[in-house]
């Protein structure tokens, strides 16, 4: 059985060690065009914060380790070009412009997704980057320790680029952060929004939100930026505009797509075609509320893919039911986190929304160090049921959120969130959790 | 419509409050023995460990607030001491030794639960304290603020013994915790068990266990304590062995009692007469997993049935299905998190128990200030659902564990668990949660 992977990033090194690990007589090719396989991609920002630490750090297992204690044929600088489905084959060009050619029994697509562009002027002058791969995190890390970076403008509000305004922050840099829309994190309620804005305002970065950027050009040995308002001078211009899915060798070998361009894959992580799986970035999911296709490219999915994959290839039976979008991230010192579906995608899906913002305290009743917490749940009238929610705070959301993920998975409704009986002690919440002060006051509403 | 409550702490508190804010017209008098109300007693603590910290900080709301903005007849100095059931009277006496006798309707006995004692010879010394009331609280703040107190035994290594080594180690004072059971926490499984010993050490605390204490005697101006092993003087010594239900009141007026003569009461908070509610650390309830009587006295379940009695006296359908145990404490700089039924428990309630304790990190690969998180699941063979678990680590089990106790309250297998799709950030987590490998790891044992 010859089991070839594209892609030797999250979803596809999981994949390749996991089936080795089943079976060690499977036959296991990678194809990565790249020479960096298994690093933790959501690290970058933190470790550019850092400029003692070594980019290779993030680095979980070496090619090497693959090579010679997994017995894993990994291919680095090989970049597959096309699928030939009749005859089973993957074909492309290596780094050094050699073409090659290899057949496959179960495939596995896990070629991620890379950053959207603008298409605007100057997108690709020397100070303009991105983040998505190590060699764009060793580049970002490279120009600063190669030159004074004084400002440093952040086109796009989303997670990454929230999550590089601390890391620039951390570094000295002067930060301002645009994005076309002009609500920040607009599926938050606005009273969260405007929490995690004044985080950002209160340590210093610049906002300019509904802004859009229409040119980047070299301006002594700084970059002018120029948006509908003004022209703006920085060091350093950082791209965080989101990601599509590599799903044009999907697409060029007939298998369906799903939203977004992203690959179409069913429970079991399988194409259109039974010997072709998707997993990663690059696939599409069910949402576990409401049964649709999404696409959410996000690291856990990808992980998890690889896994089911893995076991499906090497003959035992997974399945993997659906995603709810649960992501969580640090604004500076704000924990930022939702799962499920917001109001206006609960609209949407047609659900009677009902919905509760409640801000409690992170810590009981006169205890030190209480922070604000501000929980959000968005519910469905007529089933009764939780859709998702959202939680906001300098301690307490990150980890929290889970409770609600796994409510959601188990499809309670919001009485029954309410009389779960959570853990207390006064370092960690109020005797009545945020959480279930959320849902008492939705109860309300119901 | 007359409803008397007995007892003006979480239960009798929340019940009062609650039933006004749902009818104002509603007679509500509340019976209190001491001269507080309404503090939060799970924070004494961290008050103690702050000597410019006043104790009554932790008071929530005064005496006169229920009074006169809320219209309850709060009475305080009042102990009740008999139940007419026939008559539907309670009487008892004030502090000033006067007689009262009073009419109800209603009836909630939220009489609390009281340390237990050791009756060992010279228990009642000055210098041997207590923790439950805010009374005892002042009391040792008192003590230590009055004298130099160099080294303090705890006897009892439960959750209130080991929260105040940490209260007393912030003081500077020397502190050694005995206990009669060999093992420090006997529920967790060793591992976790001997992470949590360690902490202990690390911060200088000596521990005996397995070691009774037989006399406590004065000499000099310090307390001279005789174990089985040794004779040790000590500044000061808290007894923090456990508490016994406030149940007498109910057994003398004929109520039905529960595990540990606790108050028996059904999902609606009813006792064996159903003009008569018991709710807090005085009464019982019924597990969530097993279904069984179980006595848990603390603060969440306290306030829910207070809230759950006041809705069902106004004229609400309200029920109180189950708890799980769900408890979370500090150990120094350690979380110690508990949800549902222990290994012992589960196997001794019949089921076919396998349980699974991994270490994973708190924190993604490669991020700063990783700490160990050990998880601990116990499930059942036969359902494949999960029963329990513990966490225990320097962050991320308070929070986390209340993802187990909606797993736990939803009925959930390992499997299902094991496909939550939880939240994934490096500064909170690895890409798999720790809950989740622990999950996988068990399910190769089922």
């Amino acid at each position: 059985m010859k089991f070839v992977i594209i892609g030797g990033d999250a979803a596809g090194m999981s994949a390749a060690s996991k089936a080795k690990r089943n079976d060690p007589a499977i036959d296991v090719v990678v194809l990565e065009r790249t020479n960096d396989v298994s690093y933790s991609a959501c690290g970058m920002p933190y470790n550019i914060a850092e400029p003692d630490r070594d980019m290779d750090d993030l680095v979980v297992r070496e090619a090497d380790v693959f090579r010679e204690k997994q017995g894993i044929d990994l291919r680095l600088g090989h970049r597959a070009e096309r699928i030939n489905r009749d005859h089973k084959t993957v074909s492309g060009r290596t780094v050094h412009g050699e073409p090659f050619e290899l057949g496959y029994d179960k495939l596995l697509i896990a070629t991620g997704a890379r950053p959207r562009r603008l298409n605007i002027p100057g997108e690709d002058l020397p100070g303009v980057k991105v983040l998505r791969s190590l060699g764009d995190g060793r580049l970002i890390k490279q120009f600063l320790a190669g030159r004074h970076v004084e400002r440093a403008l952040i086109v796009g509000a989303g997670y990454i680029g929230l999550e590089m305004a601390e890391a620039f922050h951390e570094r000295g840099v002067q930060v301002a952060i645009s994005d076309i829309v002009p609500t920040l994190l607009p599926w938050l309620p606005s009273e969260m929004s405007e929490a995690v804005r004044k985080e950002l305002i209160d340590k210093g970065v610049s906002l300019h939100l509904g802004t859009g950027i229409s040119q980047i050009e070299e301006f002594g040995n700084r970059l002018r930026v120029r948006s509908d308002e003004a022209s703006l001078d920085f060091d350093l211009v950082l791209l965080g505009v989101g990601v599509v899915p590599n799903s044009e060798i999907a697409a060029e070998a007939g298998l369906d797509l799903g939203p977004h361009n992203s690959i179409a894959v069913d429970t079991t992580l399988r194409t259109s075609d039974p010997d072709i799986f998707a997993a990663g970035d690059c696939a599409d999911a069910f949402h576990a509320i409401t049964g649709q296709r999404v696409w959410v490219p996000l690291a856990l999915r990808a992980n998890r893919g690889g896994w089911a994959v893995a076991n499906i290839v090497t003959g035992r039976h997974v399945e993997v039911p659906g995603i709810l979008g649960s992501a969580v991230f640090k604004v500076m010192d704000m924990e930022v986190a939702h799962a499920g579906l917001s109001l206006a995608d609960a609209s949407s899906a047609g659900f009677d929304v009902v919905d509760e913002i409640i801000i409690s305290r992170s810590r009981a009743h006169g205890h030190p160090g209480n922070q604000n917490l501000y929980v959000h749940l968005v519910a469905d009238k007529k089933s009764e049921k939780l859709l998702g929610g959202d939680m906001v705070g300098k301690e307490g959301a990150a980890h929290r959120i889970d409770a609600l993920v796994v409510a959601l998975h188990a499809g309670m409704t919001v009485a029954e969130f309410f009389q779960c009986d959570m853990a207390y002690a006064p370092p960690f919440s109020p005797v009545w959790d945020p959480m279930l002060t959320a849902a008492n006051q939705l109860l309300k509403k119901m």
